[in-house]
C-alpha cells in the first residue's frame, strides 16, 4: 500500500511545518556545509528499502544528514556563486505543480501548463520592456538555454543541415565567438553542438571593464570570412558570472548583422535586473538579438528550475525541435502551442506554477524593492572598501556583485605595485577561506586576470544591510588576521 | 514584503489540503481535458501582477481554470500516452526540495545533493539488478539522457572532435542505428547532436514483434562501414511507445561491439519493469550496453522529472561534459562526483530528494506489487479481446500496454479480410473519440504498419481491475455505435 491522500495529508502538514521552521533558523545555519566527502552518502546507504518506513525517521534523517549537508543558499550570509533564490511564494506554486501531476508532452495532455507558460512568459517579457516579438518558454538552466540556442544557430547558419548530413557534411566551417569572460555554459555548448574548439573565437575585452570589445569583434568575423570560415553566432553576456561585466549588446548585434550571425544574450544572472527601469540600459539593443535567457531562479527568486528562454523566431527554432509522432497528435494541434518543439525534453514539468505564484503571490512591486535593496547594498560595500586602505575594488559594479582583494602592506613596494602575485594569490585564498570557515558567511573566489580575487554576490532573499556589514566586518578581520 | 515563513506555513497548510482533495475527486474529474484551445490563457491573461494577491485568489484559480485545463493523467481511467505517476510519497520529497532550496551546482554547493542521489541511483542500480560499474544520475528527461548518450557516443567514435574542428572537420561520417518504432525523440537527438538525418539508419523490424531485426542491423553497418562511413552508435529500445516491443539487447550488442558502436538503451517507460524478475530478462544484454536511460517518473511513480541515465565510462562522460572554471573549484575537487558534469545543464535541483522518500515511504515491495498488478490487468484485457470477436490484439503484450483494433464485420470480406482500410481507420478514430468523449477514460491511438489502432496504456497508481473493466466496456459500446 503506497502512501494514500490522508496519509499524505499528515504527512504533508508535518512537511509544511518543517520547511517554515527550517527557513526560521536559517540565520543560525553554518553557511558553507561542513561535511566532509563522503560523510553523506555513509550516513545513508544501505541496502533499497523494501518496507515502507514511518514518515517521521525520513524527516529525522533530513534534519540530522541533509540540512548539515547543504549549503545554505536561503541564509541571508550566503555571498557566494550567484543567488539562486526559492521564495516561498514559488515553493507554494511548486507544490501545486507536484500534487497536481500534470504532465506536459503536448498541448492536449495538459493544456493550462502550455498556457500558463504563455501566461507568465508574457508577463515577465512585458515587465522586462522586451519587444512583443519575443516569446518565452522555461527550461531548466541557461546551460540548456544556450545549447539550444546554439544548435539553432547551427541549423540556421548551415540551412537546416540536420535535414541532410549533418553538421559533417558542411563545406565550410561555421564559427562562434563569445567573451572569454563568458560562463563556462557558453564553450560547452559550443563544443556539445559539434562546432570544436577550433571553431570558439574568445574574442578580447575591454581590460577596464571586462565587456567584449565590438571592433576586436568585427575583426576576428572579418578575418574568419576571409578565410572562408562562416561566423554563426555570437553570445553577449550580459553580467558575466567573473565581474557582471555587460557586452555592448546593441554593438555586437550590429557587427553580427554583417554576417547574419545569431545573436544569444546570456544574462542568466543579470536578466532580473531588466525589471528595473534604471538598469534597462545594461540590455540596450537587446531587442536585435535572437535569443535571450535569464533565470527567474537566481536573484528574481523562483524556485529552480525556472530558466527562461525568449526567442524571436519560433517557426526556426520548432523547425529544429519538432517531432511528430502519430501517437502525439490530437485534433488542435496547429492552433496550439506545443513547448515540446521549443527546447531538448518532451515530458516537462508543470513549471509556469511557481512562476504563476511567485508574480502573483509576491507581486512586481516587491520583487522590485528588493531587488533595489541589493543594489543599494552593493554600492554600499563597494564604497566602504573603496574607501579602506588595502583593499581593492576590481571591476565596475553594474549589478549586486562586487569584486574585492585585499593588498597586505608588505606585498606593496613604496610604489604601490604589488612585490609579490602569489603571495597575493595565498593571501586572498587564505583570507576567504577564514572567512568562510566562520560559517557565519559564504563568498567564492574566483580568477580575474589570472589572480585570485573575492566575489561577493549579493541577493539573497533575507540579506539585509546588517548583514553585509557583518560580511565586511568579518573581511577586514580575516584580511588582518591571515596576513 | 514577500511571503514570510509565518505566512508560508498557514498557505502551505491549505496547499496540503488542497492536494489531498484533488486526489481524492480525481475518479470524478473528465480525464481528457475538455477545454478548447486558448480557453485558459483567456481566463488568466492582463497584465503582470504589481501588488500581492490573496493566496485564496490564486487557489480559486487553480480549482476553476487550472484543474479543468489539465488531462488528469493521476485518474484511474487514465489510459493514454504512458503512465506518468506522481506518488504523494515522492510528491513529499520534492516539497522538501523546494522548500530546502538547496542549489547543485558543484559538490560543495550541496553535497547531500550529490551524495543522496548517488545513493539513490544505487538503489535503483541494485533493485534492477544491473551490474555494479552502472553509475547513475538524474536528468530531466528521456529525451535529454538519449541525447547525452548521442553526444558521448559521437565524441567517443570521433575521438574527442570537440577538442578540435568538431564535427564538422570529420573526414568520415558517423553513423547512428535505431528501430523505426523508437521513440521520436531518438531521431532528435541524432539530428541535434550534429549527424544529420542522412546518417540515421532505421533498422528493419520482425513484422510480428516490432523488435529490432540484428542481422538487418549487422547488414546495414557492414554497408556502411564498406562505403567508408563510421556505425558510431545503436539506440536499442525496450519498450517502444507504440506497442511496448523490445529490441534484443544481447544480439544489438554483440553486433555492435563488431564496430566499437556505443549501444544506448532507451527503456524510458519499461526500466521500472527491471524491478520485476519476471521480466528481467526483457533487459538480457544490458550489461554490455553503454548506456541507459529509464524514467522512474513514468510507471514507477516517482514525480516528474526524474529520469535516469547509467552509464559503465563514467570517465569518458565526464571527458565531453566537464567544464572547470575557477569560480566553482574547492577544496575537495578530484576527491567527489560533480554531477555538472554528467550532463546539460550545471544547475541541478535536488531532484534526489523525490526518489528518496518515494523508496523510503512506500518501499519496493509495494511498488513491485502495483507494477505486478498492472502487467496482470493488461493480460486480462488482452485476454478479453482476444476472445471477442471483431477485435484485434495487434502486437505482444510484454508488459502493461494493449494494442487493440475493431474490425467491423462490414469491412470484412467472407475470407476475413478487411476489404476498406480508409474506412477501418476512419472507424478506430471515431470509436477511440466517441470512449474519450465520455470523460470517463482516456487512451490513445497511434500508427501501426500505417494504420490507426488503439493504444490502451495501463498503469496508474489508481488504477484498478475494475477500472480496465470499464474501459473494456466502453470500448466495445463505443465500436459497436461507431460502426
Amino acid at each position: 500500500m503506497t502512501v494514500t491522500p490522508e496519509e499524505f495529508r499528515v504527512a504533508g502538514h508535518e512537511m509544511v511545518d518543517w520547511i517554515a521552521d527550517f527557513r526560521l533558523r536559517l540565520p543560525d545555519l553554518p553557511v558553507r556545509s561542513q561535511v566532509a566527502p563522503g560523510q553523506v552518502r555513509a550516513a545513508l546507504e544501505g541496502p533499497p528499502p523494501e518496507l515502507p518506513e514511518r514518515f517521521a525517521d525520513v524527516l529525522a534523517d533530513l534534519d540530522r544528514v541533509v540540512v548539515p549537508g547543504i549549503t545554505q543558499i536561503q541564509s541571508p550570509g550566503y555571498f557566494a556563486w550567484f543567488p539562486s533564490n526559492a521564495s516561498l511564494a514559488s515553493v507554494l506554486g511548486d507544490m501545486a505543480s507536484s500534487g497536481l501531476g500534470a504532465l506536459g508532452i503536448t498541448w492536449q495532455s495538459a493544456p493550462a501548463l502550455t498556457e500558463v507558460e504563455e501566461v507568465v512568459t508574457d508577463w515577465l517579457r512585458e515587465l522586462c520592456g522586451l519587444a512583443p516579438q519575443w516569446r518565452g518558454a522555461i527550461h531548466d538552466s541557461a546551460s540548456s538555454a544556450c545549447f539550444v540556442a546554439m544548435l539553432v544557430a547551427r541549423e540556421r547558419a548551415s540551412g537546416m543541415s540536420g535535414e541532410r548530413g549533418g553538421l559533417q557534411a558542411e563545406p565550410a566551417p561555421l564559427v562562434v565567438y563569445a567573451s572569454p569572460q563568458a560562463h563556462s555554459s557558453v564553450p560547452k555548448a559550443v563544443l556539445l553542438a559539434g562546432f570544436g574548439r577550433d571553431n570558439l573565437r574568445l574574442v578580447d575585452v575591454d581590460p577596464a571593464t571586462y565587456a567584449m570589445d565590438p571592433e576586436a569583434l568585427r575583426a576576428a568575423m572579418a578575418r574568419d570570412a576571409a578565410a572562408g570560415r562562416v561566423p554563426a553566432a555570437v553570445v553577449a553576456s550580459v553580467g558575466t558570472t567573473g565581474t557582471t561585466a555587460v557586452d555592448p549588446v546593441a554593438a555586437v548585434v550590429e557587427v553580427a548583422a554583417e554576417y547574419g550571425a545569431w545573436v544569444h544574450v546570456d544574462a542568466a544572472m543579470a536578466g532580473s535586473a531588466m525589471l528595473l527601469p534604471e538598469c534597462r540600459h545594461l540590455f540596450d539593443g537587446v531587442d536585435g538579438a535572437d535569443s535571450l535567457s535569464w533565470n527567474p531562479h537566481k536573484w528574481l527568486g523562483t524556485v529552480l528550475d525556472t530558466s527562461l528562454l525568449y526567442v524571436r523566431d519560433v517557426a526556426h527554432l520548432t523547425d529544429v525541435m519538432s517531432t511528430n509522432p502519430s501517437y502525439l497528435r490530437s485534433a488542435v494541434d496547429g492552433e496550439v502551442t506545443q513547448y515540446k518543439d521549443w527546447g531538448i525534453p518532451l515530458g516537462r514539468r508543470f513549471r509556469a506554477l511557481k512562476l504563476w505564484f511567485h508574480l502573483r503571490l509576491d507581486g512586481a512591486e516587491a520583487i522590485r524593492a528588493r531587488l533595489r535593496r541589493d543594489l543599494d547594498n552593493a554600492g554600499w560595500l563597494a564604497a566602504q572598501a573603496g574607501a579602506t586602505p588595502g583593499w581593492e575594488v576590481l571591476a565596475p559594479v553594474p549589478l549586486q556583485t562586487v569584486c574585492l582583494r585585499h593588498v597586505p602592506e608588505r606585498l606593496r613596494d613604496p610604489s604601490g605595485t604589488v612585490t609579490d602575485l602569489e603571495a597575493l594569490d595565498t593571501h586572498t585564498l587564505a583570507w576567504v577561506e577564514r572567512v568562510n570557515a566562520t560559517g557565519r558567511v559564504f563568498l567564492t573566489a574566483a580568477l580575474l586576470d589570472g589572480r585570485w580575487m573575492a566575489r561577493v554576490s549579493i541577493g539573497a532573499e533575507p540579506t539585509e544591510r546588517i548583514d553585509v556589514e557583518t560580511l565586511w566586518a568579518l573581511a577586514q578581520e580575516a584580511a588582518q588576521a591571515a596576513d
